[in-house]
């Protein structure tokens, strides 16, 4: 669910001219985030180390540890600017090129919730994505601690979009007014969740479609 | 979600007369499965063998596969029978005293699902029930192949009851006819596996109560 993710610092836009040691100093923190991600897809959180990251980005330990203190805090930067660079690629950018981050309200809420569970189900089958995640959730899953962590950092500030789109179509009247929109959400968030998860069925486009039109609807006959 | 599992060899009533040597090897069964719960709780899935869970159940490791073939055939049984515990002590037996599982249709679809999920709310938090589970489903994550063999056999078949409950409800014209009980289903279930697995916020019997509500009047104003 990171295609939203909410605003941090955010990296400045590619076509800004940048002072060279800026410049360097931005492609070594790239190359950290990105083994960081490929070395936890690739072998798991416990067995992913400072000194394995370091040796796969090409960089002293000293450089990263100038950054970070542990390996939770640098995988949560690498998640936080994959999230960036999955929203920018997606066109979700403001005028000076940063990622933006909140749900479309065209007023109709049916559409702009299927269109951004669609955007999260591309996320979910890209494999640079994919292993990453699936490593950080695991671990999250026993390590409670980590796990709440990364929830509140990656996960619950996505999902307040959802909470603020759905008490714009509150306002809107679209939403009735005693649901607690933070429990809603899930009923659309949390299927698409499940099934990636623990693989127990596939998803698509047309899954994430009919989860809104259930969640908005109800099961029982009108 | 194993409160309500379903058949699978069930073991004898306990109050059933038996030869000694089926009760001898009933002991050593049971002892086996608790050790290999407690163990996985322990030390995660990895790091469970099968030495390990014969020290731990004072049986020799020849026991164990003469019965198992693999640590992951001990622990799919091992759950199965936590299952079969588990709903005989919620009082969901037969006649024989075995286990049984079935969704229980009153006619009152809501307070029928209610009911259910708070049974599985209290299994969720039961220490004995939690620690193994969220061994098994961390590991699932990262190994689809045991994810995928763990769902099937104990997963699936417990959300195939809600399938059959919404069908019935479908005939009784509680439940729209257009909607897919596979897909309804996870809008309720799914919520509260998200929340019990990434901790992403408290799970409660209110929770579960509100759940239903929103999953089958829907969010939108009827």
């Amino acid at each position: 669910m990171a295609a939203q993710k909410p605003a941090h610092a955010p990296t400045p836009a590619p076509d800004k001219p940048l002072p060279d040691a800026t410049r360097r100093s931005q492609r070594s923190r790239q190359a950290i985030y990105d083994a960081a991600l490929a070395l936890v897809g690739e072998v798991g959180y416990p067995k992913t180390t400072i000194e394995g990251i370091a040796a796969r980005a090409g960089v002293g330990k000293q450089t990263i540890y100038r950054w970070w203190s542990s390996k939770a805090d640098v995988l949560l930067e690498a998640f936080l600017d994959l999230g960036d660079r999955a929203a920018r690629a997606a066109g979700a950018t403001g005028a000076e090129g940063q990622a933006t981050y909140a749900i479309p309200d065209t007023g109709d809420l049916a559409a702009d919730l299927k269109g951004v569970l669609r955007l999260t189900v591309d996320q979910l089958r890209d494999p640079q994505y994919e292993g990453p995640s699936r490593a950080l959730a695991a671990e999250g899953l026993v390590d409670e601690q980590l796990g709440r962590r990364f929830v509140a950092k990656l996960l619950e500030p996505s999902l307040q979009l959802y909470v603020d789109r759905l008490r714009s179509a509150q306002a809107a009247g679209q939403v009735r007014p005693e649901i607690d929109p933070r429990i809603g959400l899930e009923l659309f968030v949390s299927p698409l969740a499940q099934r990636w998860l623990q693989h127990t069925a596939p998803i698509s486009c047309e899954y994430t479609d009919t989860l809104v039109d259930y969640a908005l609807h109800g099961l029982a006959p009108r």
